[in-house]
């Protein structure tokens, strides 16, 4: 990607990128495609399924939207945090059993707001507390504590861990996690694992191409509720707005995943230096590149994609372009 | 510079790096030493070389932490504000002269105390007010009208760009500047370009060797007064103190230059992808490997250049190390 001042690159960013079909074929790449890589928030699609699978999802009684909000990294918005507290409130727990630390909501109108009113953020803010929400919830549905529910060995961490090695039915891993922003167990996977396990999110199926209903009910949940996923204003919201085709994650430290849910194919993405400026204009040339995006589709993200700079004073500087170029042969 | 987490690399920032002599020898480099790069707010101690030599700087009566600051990237706290303000003044103009828009103060505690009285940041807290404050006063001394002094044309400009060309007495730009951050002209160079006129700096002299007195009083203002090149907290002033050999001048899209007094070496690294966060680890272990930082003043920097990453719950989940190799045969 490039970022350009006066029409001249100032700085690149870097980028690998493999698509592949749901029995793991290499369609197309970028980079180097076998890159281990920390998926973060990527794989939170993944750490929902033995919630689901275990039907404790559906004896809650918490709608899809919930289940949107456990796969996803919202906004902290009051919606967002009411609803991860709702999801808090069926396990018996309120937010202090939430281990995951807190931020400012990215939401910048709710940002302003909490501000204004001197209220420090609490952990319902955090991105990531639909997906700890969850995991109390499993906690819970396993009979085992709710303390240390992000310890690597604790049941729900094994859940999660054992079922995505099954799900993908490949070796994947190498050695014991590392931590997480929100402090959770983060695995480490080639890329183009992250992109075959979109492939499976998108088809609904497991390695073996066996179906996978909780795992279609997760795709469906994110693409009926792109707002739970993400927010307003942000990528994936937009890409899954925008086509019905496509469910979409983004992790930290630009890396993003797609499943293209008509073609079954998967397509994931890691800016190498991690620079978040670089993703938008990343996903959305290689979606359009991968095939995974057309034209109407394209015109619904509107500016999404092709960011243009501007500076303090709101002089336009410069701009960043998505520069994607997918190889057919071998890596 | 390696991102890790969990002991793994998670992102990488790759980075070019020139180490020129005086004469422009290039003494050794690391990835494209003639990359053409944006110099930005490196550029600032030869942005106020015409003020130093037209004299109005010394009938000024300001001292020579007001001659930092011209040169410096401030971090906006009220001394800093009420420094560019005195210069301002010199100049019988005040902050309604700026036209270098407004920034949230660098300065945490700064911004915070602004936030909290809900006082909207003026011009005089951008970084770069001290530079354009200096601006206004060369405007004065050369009887040009403040109105205009950032057009490209403008007398003030053609003294700044005029100099420079001088002073380097080689090609170096190519075609029009663009615009910075602050909405000055700011030009393109090869990467040992600047190494090189922060060679000059630090020696004092011009590209034939000739003494150039207002070099030097800039060198020697940026390394009495620290701590108005930059702030509390940040890399050139933290340089400048832990080396009396230094002189130092980050720019935007983490560029650094370095003069080394002693041995009139330049220095300067542009990370690839303009990650402010992999600056300090360059910087620091590239100016050890050019033996520009001895071992007493790299103990004084203590944790500068080797920074650890720490998630929103405070706990340790990984660093950022400088990786620096140098070349000494032909780039």
């Amino acid at each position: 990607m490039h970022v350009l001042r006066g029409g001249h690159v100032e700085s690149i960013h870097l980028g690998h990128a493999a698509v592949v079909d749901a029995s793991g074929r290499l369609l197309s790449f970028a980079g180097e495609p076998h890159l281990s890589i920390f998926p973060r928030s990527s794989f939170k699609p993944f750490q929902a399924l033995p919630l689901v699978e275990s039907g404790a999802f559906l004896r809650s009684g918490l709608g899809h939207d919930a289940l949107a909000l456990i796969a996803g990294s919202h906004s902290g918005t009051d919606a967002h945090a009411a609803l991860a507290l709702s999801i808090l409130e069926r396990a018996g727990a309120d937010e202090t059993a939430l281990a995951c630390g807190t931020h400012p909501p990215f939401d910048e109108a709710t940002a302003a707001a909490l501000r204004a009113r001197g209220e420090a953020p609490g952990p319902l803010r955090h991105n990531c507390s639909g997906k700890h929400a969850g995991m109390i919830l499993l906690a819970r549905a396993l009979g085992a504590p709710i303390e240390g529910y992000l310890e690597p060995d604790h049941p729900v961490q094994r859940a999660i861990f054992t079922r995505f090695a099954e799900l993908v039915g490949e070796p994947w891993s190498d050695g014991t996690p590392a931590i997480d922003g929100c402090s959770a167990p983060t695995p480490r996977m080639p890329l183009t694992t992250l992109a075959r396990a979109f492939a499976m999110l998108a088809a609904g199926c497991d390695s073996s191409g066996r179906a996978t209903p909780a795992l279609a009910e997760i795709r469906d949940a994110m693409r009926a509720h792109p707002v739970q996923v993400a927010g307003e204003g942000r990528l994936d919201t937009q890409l899954m707005r925008a086509s019905p085709r496509l469910v979409a994650k983004v992790g930290a430290e630009a890396v993003h995943a797609t499943g293209v849910v008509d073609t079954s194919m998967g397509i994931a993405v890691k800016v190498a230096d991690g620079a978040t400026r670089a993703l938008a204009p990343a996903v959305v040339r290689l979606l359009i590149e991968a095939g995974a995006l057309d034209a109407p589709s394209r015109a619904a993200l509107g500016q999404v994609g092709d960011e243009t700079l501007k500076n303090h004073a709101g002089i336009e500087v410069g701009a960043i372009r998505g520069v994607v170029r997918l190889r057919r042969d071998l890596p």
